[in-house]
């Protein structure tokens, strides 16, 4: 087994650190976004898509997308949980996890492949109108998420792989040149929390 | 149990579908969308971010997010199974169900949203160059799922939770006035085989 890594991009740490959390390590095989190699013809074999991460198993069959990949290694790793436990539990995490990726991932990646020049090879063509939009999204999300933390330390009953989605997500609003306000303690206090954890290095 | 679902809406009748296919039934409360019902504050007392489906527990406890309640569901009633079978049957439906709703659903959904008159409030501002930069990326992936559909009726093993986000999302490109192009018979063919399943209706 063997997981097509790119160090600088955001959905290959996200894989990173679930494997952390899980205390397994895979090997990895670089794809240098920089390079664009993740379109050249030996990496398009692999994901016909030109996406990293991509997880190829010893018999050659390819896994991807980033939430299939730890998926998938929740079945084969149950321990600890990181999609929740029980119906209910795992309803909760996939709430909180579905929330996240619509309402403050997607909404930052917008900001930030639509402004940052440095995208403009991979999102063709960038369309600033489009970034302005989802700004403000970005900000009545994190306002509700800093209610729902109020009460808790992470979004669900125990740490889970929404915990991961949520504070990688704020580290990307660095490069998209957005910051959480000062006055959203909670989500400041659980950003801080989690990257506290010896995975948000992997 | 009950669904709060709008009839006219996409995400909701995903769910319909989906316990359609498990020979479920749950109560349904309609929210109407053309009124605005979800940004009510009824409506917002369940679910505080304004969207719909949202399934409420004898419990008060609401699950939000469509595929967060057919998880739920799928974990409640197992059979038969709309997730996949085994981690990497599992893995194969997810690998799919994401590169399906990233790569065709988001991009009608945008394309919709940012051409419609009816989406004017609900998608504010629309922003068109969004929508144009959106509909190249329909055809490339429909013409990757061609090819992949070429050898086979569903996307993973057996008929599967993809399998309803793909073909409802095809009825989605009608108003976002997309077509499928006449040469790509198996995304046509899987779309028709679908669409007589009794579900379809539902």
């Amino acid at each position: 087994m063997k997981l097509y890594d790119s160090g600088r991009s955001p959905n290959p740490r996200r894989v990173r650190i679930f494997l952390a959390e899980k205390g397994l390590s895979v090997p990895l095989v670089p794809v240098d976004l920089g390079k664009l190699e993740q379109r050249d013809g030996a990496y398009l074999a692999v994901n016909p898509r030109g996406r990293t991460p991509a997880l190829e198993l010893d018999d050659g069959e390819v896994i991807t997308e980033s939430l299939a990949i730890c998926r998938y290694f929740e079945e084969l790793h149950p321990e600890p949980p990181l999609f929740g436990t029980g119906p209910l539990g795992r309803a909760r995490v996939e709430t909180w996890q579905r929330r996240i990726e619509l309402e403050l991932l997607f909404p930052v990646m917008h900001v930030f492949r639509h402004t940052h020049p440095h995208m403009a090879a991979l999102e063709n063509p960038q369309v600033p109108a489009w970034a302005e939009a989802n700004r403000p999204r970005v900000f009545d999300f994190l306002a509700f998420l800093d209610g729902h933390l109020r009460t808790r330390d992470f979004v669900a009953d125990s740490f889970s792989v929404a915990d991961i989605t949520g504070p990688y997500t704020i580290d990307l609003m660095k490069p998209a040149r957005l910051a959480v306000p000062e006055e959203l303690a909670e989500v400041r206090r659980w950003h801080h929390l989690i990257a506290e954890r010896p995975s948000a290095k992997a």
